[in-house]
């Protein structure tokens, strides 16, 4: 986290520089949407308690709340196995999450929420931001301890701009069936990109460092960020799908797909170390493989067993490449 | 976790053995509960926003995600105090909660909600899987350190079984009254045998074991399973109550008992023990005992001061029996 | 945490003497509020759904939640990297808030919810609860290390017994306009106040310690208690604001605040000093001061910019404020 003398001032220019472009912006773009706005009430006609209960707040809040604790919680400690790096991965991590969330509710704003030249914020769109700044933190676990924060920033306004320029087109010019509530642009515009950036450099990174000590406390931190991954990932999965039984049912298949990926999961783990241990880093890979994989089908009638056979093959297809990618990296 | 070379393919077969069976059982028997099913609109009448919100699933989905945290980050991290089985016992956790609540769901799912040849599964199921699970990872901490993964996954097996048997009896054919929504079945079919189990067998373990070293960093991850089972547990008792009142009661009820609980497990604690040091395994047992004592009666109407007295006599009673029952085993 | 042995009795009955005095005086004056009595439905007439869903539990209960483990995990751990008082940071402030909970639904009851003879508690009663004592974990920051549980639950009982009355005379004498409901008590009764003994005492407390060792696990354990902090503190604002867009617009605000606050904090943190690394004792008061600076004007049209501005002014100041009162103090 040191850097030269010289480049000392860099990265409060860039936070400050950075912040007042966002206020700025804000302040000619952004408003509430009209769920969050004071004159709500009278739109809506004379106020009574079943249309408070209308608000999109209670249908959503719960699960965003979740999804915030994946992206800062979840993804903050997934890294604090690499035990040089736990430290930078929960701060960092923080630093761009904070960052990204704001210029994604601008970016995807433009794209999704704009009406008569402003931008209406609500609930959903919060739920949305932290979803494009998800796929940024993935992409951080393949750089972690390459890049300065001001580095880190930048690759955020990149990928933020790009994530939500890709959103666009597959939805709205492509006009892709995204059942999942844009889960499609998630699995296809992020993930599936920024698995392989993953998988490739992040053996490397793991295998160069020695990981002797304290290794055993990074390993449990670590495991706080797959746990709450992996027990809110229901939320995520369910958090913009359609009111009623689409969300209901999002859940149930997320939380189907995600038990069976466990067990496929330990199962190949143990079966291809020859030291018979489980290998914390392939739970974490089938983690989020299992819940991105279902992510895309969660609000359809996948069937509970659906999503078990999703899972059950998620575990073993996620473990394997992990290895395997990362042994034949290792040999050349 | 390591074993012998022969016995290496036993974890792997155990666990996709186990997952093929569920997958086969899911697909013949799991269907969605009408409020998680596509036809649930046609056959409520002509959907209006009113009736998405009486979909189950936002009664119950906030308190499903707690009590979900409390399977596996709460019991996952409760043991971590044990230095050597910190990891074991967040791992093992993780796997053994991963299986049961799928078979959890299909034993309960027979007894319970079967119709028509069908399993009908809802965020109530899913709520109710986590509890039977919760039975279990209390009896996995008596026995932490001495089994291995497979033996895990088969003990599961028979206490999901035995659990649900329980339950039925209890529940269908002696028709015992369970105010608390199953917490009856809880209580008594689970915690209550399991605690003997715990206490006989904890301290052994405990003792034997030299906590020098980073014990202090130990301690602090047990406190984060203590704590977010002591802060979630009013979720836990509310979770399947009936709407609305009984919901509302079972919470508060929870959570005088659980702060009535503390003050006196921290006296009894700091009372007996010469060094005058609060043992924070007397508060792990406290926090237990409070949560379950009142969930039986959460629903009824206790009267906060009904529930303050529970949790009195619930922190003096563990730690007593706690400290006394070592005491005795130790000299043994 | 050992003592004299002479004092040895000091906890225990410390303890008992004030659980017992809960039990009595929550025996004489506490009682279910209407919306947590089983005598509910008969008054609001025939029973349907959508009267249950009119049941506060629904409007206030997951923020609650949140609430509650921002007082339990997020002010327990904050202090953590104290490398020394870490234990006793998470343990104390447990017992500390599990009493000040019961004492500020009393206090806080008398002058609030008191209708013959009564005080009548709810799901807002239990948030409110937390509030008050979230205002003592802030104080007992100040003073760790330094003071004995005993000390400690004596301050708890005389903080939340001021804190009542401020909030009283604010309110109900002076008619003080809080359009965050009751935030303006808050941050004008309670961290206006304490933040002041916060940032003179912790500054020496913080210095005068090594921190050479497992340092590094320290931080990352104080790290937990500032994220879960930052993460709900949009429930904080937003728990018992007006139903509807009130709670929606308060959380939007909030959110937007904090991630404005952590920009323009690591800027300022990593311009003063240097070596040019970031502080996490900045990030942590930033947070803080973001969440509290908006907590007052939460619910108001605010406007995301406007929010966003609070926030960026919150994080500079926050940080000089540490920064040179912290030198300040290290020169006297």
């Amino acid at each position: 986290m040191a850097w030269n003398t010289n480049l000392r001032w860099r990265l409060p220019l860039t936070c400050l520089l950075l912040q007042v472009a966002m206020v700025v912006l804000f302040g000619v773009f952004v408003r509430y949407d009209p769920d969050a706005d004071a004159h709500w009430m009278e739109e809506k006609g004379p106020g009574n308690l079943s249309s408070d209960l209308d608000n999109e707040f209670y249908y959503r809040y719960p699960s965003f709340q979740d999804v915030h604790v994946m992206i800062f919680v979840g993804f903050g400690f997934l890294m604090t196995f690499l035990q040089r790096y736990g430290y930078s991965s929960v701060g960092f991590n923080f630093l761009l999450a904070a960052f990204g969330i704001q210029w994604a509710l601008l970016m995807q704003g433009w794209f999704h929420s704009f009406h008569d030249g402003y931008i209406f914020v609500g609930v959903e769109n919060l739920i949305n931001a932290d979803f494009c700044v998800g796929s940024v933190c993935v992409a951080f676990g393949a750089i972690l301890g390459k890049v300065s924060p001001v580095q880190l920033l930048i690759m955020t306004l990149f990928q933020v701009t790009l994530f939500s320029v890709n959103e666009f087109i597959l939805l709205s010019l492509l006009g892709v069936k995204d059942a999942g509530g844009s889960m499609t642009i998630h699995t296809f515009g992020a993930y599936f990109g920024l698995t392989v950036t993953w998988t490739l450099y992040r053996p490397n990174l793991y295998q160069s460092k020695e990981r002797e000590g304290p290794v055993y406390q990074s390993d449990l931190f670590a495991m706080i960020g797959t746990l709450f991954l992996w027990m809110y990932w229901p939320s995520f999965n369910s958090a913009v799908s359609n009111h009623g039984d689409a969300q209901h049912r999002a859940a149930i298949n997320t939380y189907c797909s995600l038990a069976a990926c466990v067990l496929t999961a330990v199962a190949m783990s143990s079966a291809l170390q020859k030291k018979g241990k489980l290998d914390m880093v392939h739970i974490q890979n089938a983690t989020l493989a299992g819940g991105v994989a279902v992510g895309t089908a969660a609000e359809m009638m996948l069937m509970p067993y659906g999503s078990l056979i999703v899972g059950f093959i998620c575990g073993i297809v996620s473990t394997l490449g992990f290895v395997y990618l990362t042994a034949a990296l290792w040999v050349l």
